[in-house]
């Protein structure tokens, strides 16, 4: 049976795996980019919340930059993603499923790691929302798209959620294998049902003209 | 009456507060966005400076991430500006002074967190700079907007002006209280001078006819 | 004749120089930007890839930043493209053989800063790499363009066989003056030729319809 620490690294180099593949597509349909642009997308999503994580909780370097395992996973992702892509991309499916595994397993390993190194209830939860929704935050950055999580779906409110459980359960001594498993899957869960049910967080009641796009 | 250290945290609290409201209004032009959207980019408006600061200054975590107070502020800013979004859109001045007491704040708090660090003047001025000018960037990227500290008016300008103003009151041993709300006030009038009488940095007198948007 | 540390340092401050003014004359064409958009984004195209190497070797804080030297001559680059930009812009060769040049020095000073400190060859080859595209994908995603490195052309490719070459070179026992160059000199020559004959790296055999635009 696994430790917790080689649970961690499997459960973050599975959710990296997803973000590569699932990154490496998005921008295939995003913009018209060359293999290297592709794959170092795939790898983008993949590393860079967690990346922003070991900034923001001073564990330089970076656990993914430090550990090859990290990027060879993230390139396999983008590798596939560029050579099937076009087939890929009819399994919508599937590929929305690794996407939200990947939400799941970051905002959960993210905030666990911040609680291991001593930090607050309030900074793992962030910092666990902020590994999930960083990487693909600069994936749409970089091609030119308005970051998914500020303005559409029901992406950011799950992962808070998969973090604020996993940081409850370790607060009430539960922060085991199983404590670790059960908020991912409630993330999971609540990010596949509000696919599902194509749930919005709420607008703005009286959104005032966005009238600023005169200089496009 | 308080010592340096909680006049630093005073202001710099005030400051992260202004740019909160002020950085969810302007996103709530520029796009379309739900809540969680918007109080993200309040709230990145409010701590991306002092982030970037941070990791210049070797100073990590970040003092906006370590410390709740700060995310509680920008948080609390982003909701008012979510909530109040349609009526506080009318308050054009109020915003734009709110803005500029956020600017001048940042850029002196940052100089000064510079000096006291043991960075050098040159150091402590760039450093100062980008505490006030780098959430805002960060926010006008994430909504798609050239940076307005690049194309337009006057706003690095006294943010340069006020932190090179706080560098060299510490460097004449004046660094207390006084010459830090000194330097912030000079700031922040320069600021609004530059507002009032729309004034702005110079142009290229001959520039390169801008070709390159055929692929927007 | 120079030690290695000084022959870094200064072929380190030639790279920087030429990715000032490179830097500044794309910022000059992309968008209208005023003396102070123009040399600070000169400014971030030659510093940026450096600070983010340094975060990612956990050599905080940043050479780029530490040392006056480098925004000196990151300053002195970005305001000869602002006064000069209409005449520079003539002379596309020099600008694109400068650009090259920067390439080639960041690729092997980055690759060989991560070794000296320890890394092993898979991190110095990456982080050489991005310390030779980073700071221009941070100024194309100011100016909002797509980054350069992502979609077109033979860019990312030198910089890599560049920093690969380095790496080799010092595992080899050869890390010297004479390696150095010679893997510069390597990385030049490719991209050079990839500029003359107009490679590109592989696009994707099928690429789905780009249909996301509907939001531009």
């Amino acid at each position: 049976m696994p430790s917790g620490a080689t649970l961690l690294l499997v459960l973050d180099l599975v959710g990296t795996f997803a973000f590569a593949l699932n990154g490496a597509l998005t921008a295939l349909r995003a913009a018209r980019l060359d293999i290297v642009g592709v794959v170092t997308l795939g790898m983008i999503t993949a590393v860079g919340g967690g990346t922003i994580r070991d900034v923001l909780l001073d564990s330089l370097p970076p656990a993914t930059f430090a550990d090859w395992r990290y990027y060879a996973v993230a390139a396999a992702g983008g590798l596939i993603a560029f050579f099937l892509g076009r087939r890929l991309d009819r399994l919508n499916t599937p590929i929305t499923v690794l996407d939200a595994v990947g939400l799941a397993l970051f905002a959960v390993t993210g905030a666990t790691k911040a609680i291991g190194l001593g930090f607050g209830p309030e900074q793992a939860v962030i910092v666990g929302t902020i590994t999930a929704v960083g990487g693909g935050t600069i994936r749409d950055v970089l091609v030119r798209q308005i970051p998914s999580v500020l303005s559409s779906g029901f992406y950011a409110i799950p992962a808070l959620i998969g973090a604020t459980a996993a940081v409850v359960a370790s607060l009430l001594g539960a922060g085991g294998t199983l404590a670790t498993v059960g908020a991912a899957v409630l993330c999971f869960v609540i990010r596949m049902v509000g696919v599902r049910y194509d749930l919005n967080a709420p607008y703005p009641l009286a959104p005032p003209e966005p009238a600023r796009d005169d200089d496009e």
